[in-house]
């Protein structure tokens, strides 16, 4: 049974790495879409979203199964509910992604971006990807104090989503109000999959120590 | 053990209708403070947002003592898991009510939104308080059909939501970037919220008939 447990357990574990790392991925290249107005790699993610979606339900099913055949408690049982928590997390982070490779298609072959804003969304899609790998390592160590050092590499993404609303919001914003709608919710798309990923870290500090560390509740992060 | 079970479901079924009520209730209130930039109401929503909170930690612990006391399994294991998912969408939906007063309060006494989109927000603060009540019943009903109905009610968010931003990209929007970027972001809450609502409806489906229905898959709801 042990053993069963134990086998399964690194299953979902694996996959649910796998997904953080093709998310992580996704926003990599949504992000060089955007920034080059390319077409082809927006494509890539377009067409690639499945595979995640794939991943997704297969988490759901190896949780669902590990539960039905298992039956863990304890520690083991706060493990498979973290999983079956984590794998929504992931997910959304995909669809981030992929709401941003979208928004470059739908430009081209025009720039979504003008180019004083460029270095904004170039850096906060490093700290994006840069997330989606802490994310990752964290599912793989289950250390908590790893896991709590995500939500500082999330402050990085809140200042630089403020200070693009103090460069929009500035009287001498010259590039009209759709670019500024297409900004706004390209922002809005990172913060979240930023948020979404302490979210992951949040989950395993609890599944390492039995304890959600409640000022990194889900519901008292920082909105846009 | 069976009796137990059905008592503890239950109690879970119970929390979960209240936090959806309380989760329509805050959008509800939420939708007014923006309207009529009442500052009372929107400080109402922020300090009630505990209780939903508290609500999503105590059906987390239910969910986690069902499974750990009862080791339910078939049917009863996927009503508990769908809990556990639902759970977390219901808290998000008490987020974006949070996020929407939130605005409310930072433009207060300022009016957020110009007199042209009230009737869009008034609107879509309607159909999004339709859709938690909707998902609060098929919570206690169960009716794979009546869930399958949440997707429709969304379908008026959708259009409303698309209309919208076409008042903002047209070049006689008068208002700003500034008015702009909270309508965008505005706009986002009301629609994401209406998604969970959709999303609570798909997981019913799940429990109900054991199949998720896969064009209704979380990352296939429309994006922004």
């Amino acid at each position: 049974m042990r053993v069963a447990y134990n086998e399964q357990m690194n299953e979902l574990a694996d996959l649910l790495g796998e997904m953080a790392t093709l998310a992580g991925s996704a926003m990599d290249t949504a992000t060089q879409s955007l920034l080059q107005a390319d077409l082809v790699l927006a494509e890539q993610v377009i067409s690639d979203h499945d595979k995640i979606t794939d991943l997704s339900a297969q988490c759901e099913e190896k949780a669902f199964s590990l539960l039905a055949l298992q039956a863990p408690v304890a520690g083991d049982l706060r493990s498979v509910v973290s999983g079956i928590q984590i794998v929504a997390d992931i997910d959304r982070m995909g669809a981030l992604a992929l709401h941003v490779a979208k928004i470059t298609r739908r430009r081209h072959p025009n720039h979504t971006l003008p180019e004083e804003v460029n270095g904004y969304f170039a850096e906060m899609g490093r700290i994006a990807v840069q997330l989606g790998a802490s994310a990752r390592e964290v599912l793989e160590t289950r250390d908590p104090e790893r896991a709590a050092k995500l939500r500082e590499e999330d402050e990085a993404m809140d200042d630089l989503h403020r200070h693009l609303f103090t460069v929009l919001m500035d009287r001498e914003w010259k590039h009209g109000v759709a670019a500024a709608v297409d900004i706004t919710l390209l922002g809005r798309y990172y913060e979240r999959f930023a948020d979404h990923a302490v979210e992951v870290g949040r989950r395993v500090i609890f599944l390492a120590t039995g304890e959600l560390p409640t000022e990194l509740s889900a519901t008292h992060l920082p909105s846009a």
